[in-house]
């Protein structure tokens, strides 16, 4: 029987990884004081119409529920956490969320797409600031950094009102055509996309500024300098560019990873108002790790009241293969763990309690379940990685006492049951 | 803009404490020695026909995907994890697999039904013993133990083999029609439930002493008393007897719920083949909390290799109706957390550093967002609930100290920058 296409199994070597990503993101997602929400994995697809841009719509894992009406696998998580806020007018400002969910979308499976993925989603509702936006930033990049991938990334920012600006300035007059080339500057050749944008602007030596300044990312303390040296491009965009060198320098000030304002960055989604962002690996992969930005307009669509908003998304089919590359993707402390060996001849009736006492503690511990041979039981326990093993044989039940066997050593001793929680003392105290 | 009929958006504070019970759950799993695994969200039709009963492939959420094929989103968890033990012959047994996601069932929405739920799965592939009977059923306990509900809910068990060889005994030709009726046994008055049986049975007094036998509980240690009175109904079932009660003595030893055996609890699902049971509140809801059983038979259905299997699973939806009636849905203990204020007319380039002192330590922190006054930020911070405030305002700026409000008593001091970790450490000691 196979799986659907696009679909993954995981297994439990690559899910505790996945989960150290989720616990990791739940970490300084309460530490930066979001709370986490929930959300349905189907929505009606007009949710999506208008506000996510045609690509996702026609990405989406669509279908006709029993009466007839289009619904689909949610693609994103920015329209229904817009829609639950709507519903919730009343809740004080800044309202700040975040997810772990999946969500899918109908793409040629392929090395970083699936049709089924995981996404963390963080969200500040409420204010329009510098501060608001350099938060959410930091949340990602300290949950990057937490993963171990410190310095491995680059945080690339920029601002579509920035652009918005500069492509007026070069007179452009469809800038949302024009955002949608920019889109895709870093996924074709210079010139295809020469060629595509030509047609946008007044001559060549306007398609050979922008492209110019496409190629090259900006580190921040150089913004201003080129901002007042390039006025033909920047006229207009001072307070922008203000904003944005605040935001960049607050995220910098809390990282070893580069913060670079790179005007090639512009989001595919529709909503976009002010900032945007993607990390990227910096050894130059062109899939970003994660991204997100502004979208101040969504929520007065959806609900008529007009909520600024600031957020991103990460994927984890992106991150498992940054990870991958900068073997990261595995879990640095192992847990301790404690098989339970049996006589298979004798009866222990306090041989649950034991497990019990052991587990209690925080401690795994696996018991045997096919009245096996002790040698078997061991062998299960050294495949299984354990430290110890305890063994409660006919002699041990008669004595109330417990054999304590270090299956790195192979040292055994005896100990008695009353002193069973000093042993363990010692495990927990170990690893911790 | 509306949500889909039968699809729940989670606010935080039920997030909190949905997050709780996965928490508990995950814990007892490891504990037991458990790995988590994950799976596809959508799956063909096909691997549910014959294998989970006509009744759950009828309220399945399928659709044709884009190739016409009947697809659905996954209603239950079985099929799929056996369907990954198939690709994984070579794994050595017992395996040990566990996995919090979400299912979907198309019914209509109504008390402790969703259209959309989480479901906690546990199964344990490779031995057919007591041991592994009673481990599955002690980790459902614990579970609930863990949250809140010890002695709140009964464990009600019993055996499909048990069963067959009492229907045999009353001289039942259809027992697959005859666990169907007994399936529904506590949800149909006994009126129509004689009705729905009598045509299975020789005659009245058989009928009665069917409807006897469902009605009544019974204590563990009085079944083998029953059994030899009542050899009509049991006889050749010594050994499931025996093994049964062997698997209820152990896991009555790790728990003060009571664990019981109910000849009613059936269990929907085709599948199973020996031990069923079925967790309810003790104090008479009719609906299950959580449920399993041993389904022998079904990896042999899906890839030609017999493997004992024996496994669980709990949703969402009854649990919290449970936990609510016994005013446990709730999170006992909070995780601290700390506003940090800030002057609104003062530059400080300290900040985020400071803020991300906090964070370091897992102390939620929160700053202004909005460049508001310092009165309005210090409610902020107490409508957040935050136990205290920190200040950094211009003095501080210029002193490098940092002003600890209590947000309980008022009381307010200054301290040096360079003690603020020795203040964190305090308020990490008060919560631990």
């Amino acid at each position: 029987m196979d799986k659907v296409k696009g679909f993954r199994d995981i297994f439990p070597e690559d899910m505790e990884v996945r989960e150290r990503v989720f616990s990791e993101s739940d970490r300084w997602a309460i530490a930066f004081g979001f709370k986490r929400i929930d959300f349905p994995s189907v929505e009606f697809l007009d949710l999506y119409k208008l506000k996510s841009g045609e690509e996702l719509v026609g990405q989406s894992f669509s279908f006709k529920d029993k009466n007839g009406r289009d619904i689909t696998l949610i693609p994103e998580a920015t329209p229904t956490v817009s829609r639950m806020l709507a519903s919730r007018k009343e809740l004080p400002k800044p309202v700040k969320w975040y997810s772990i969910g999946k969500f899918w979308r109908y793409e040629d499976p392929q090395s970083g797409r699936q049709r089924e993925f995981y996404q963390f989603n963080a969200d500040i509702f409420g204010p329009n600031s510098a501060e608001a936006d350099a938060e959410v930033i930091m949340l990602a990049t300290k949950i990057l950094d937490g993963l171990g991938l410190e310095s491995k990334y680059e945080m690339r920012v920029n601002s579509r009102k920035l652009m918005q600006k500069l492509l007026e300035n070069l007179g452009v007059k469809e800038p949302v055509r024009a955002f949608q080339i920019i889109d895709r500057f870093r996924k074709i050749t210079v010139d295809d996309f020469v060629e595509e944008i030509s047609p946008l602007l007044a001559g060549s030596s306007d398609v050979a500024m922008l492209v110019d300044i496409l190629s090259k990312p900006v580190n921040p303390d150089k913004l201003s300098k080129l901002s007042s040296s390039r006025k033909d491009l920047f006229s207009g965009a001072e307070d922008e560019i203000a904003r944005i060198s605040r935001t960049v320098r607050d995220c910098s000030s809390v990282t070893k990873s580069r913060v670079l304002i790179d005007f090639s960055v512009i989001r595919g989604l529709t909503y976009y108002t002010g900032i945007v962002f993607e990390a990227f690996d910096a050894m130059g992969e062109s899939r970003s790790i994660l991204g997100g930005g502004r979208y101040d307009g969504l929520m007065s669509l959806l609900s008529g009241e007009s909520i600024p908003a600031v957020g991103f998304a990460m994927g984890d089919v992106t991150l498992e293969l940054t990870m991958r590359k900068n073997n990261t993707w595995n879990v640095p402390v192992k847990k301790p763990s404690i098989y339970l060996c049996k006589a298979p001849d004798a009866e222990d009736p306090e041989l649950p309690g034991i497990a019990m006492q052991i587990r209690y503690r925080g401690i795994s511990c696996s018991t045997d379940l096919y009245s096996r041979s002790l040698a078997s039981q061991l062998r299960d326990a050294s495949r299984a990685g354990c430290g110890y093993a305890l063994i409660r044989g006919a002699r041990e039940i008669k004595e109330r006492k417990i054999s304590v066997k270090n299956l790195g050593s192979g040292n055994q001793r005896s100990i008695g049951l009353d002193s069973l929680n000093e042993f363990l003392d010692i495990i927990v105290s170990l690893v911790v």
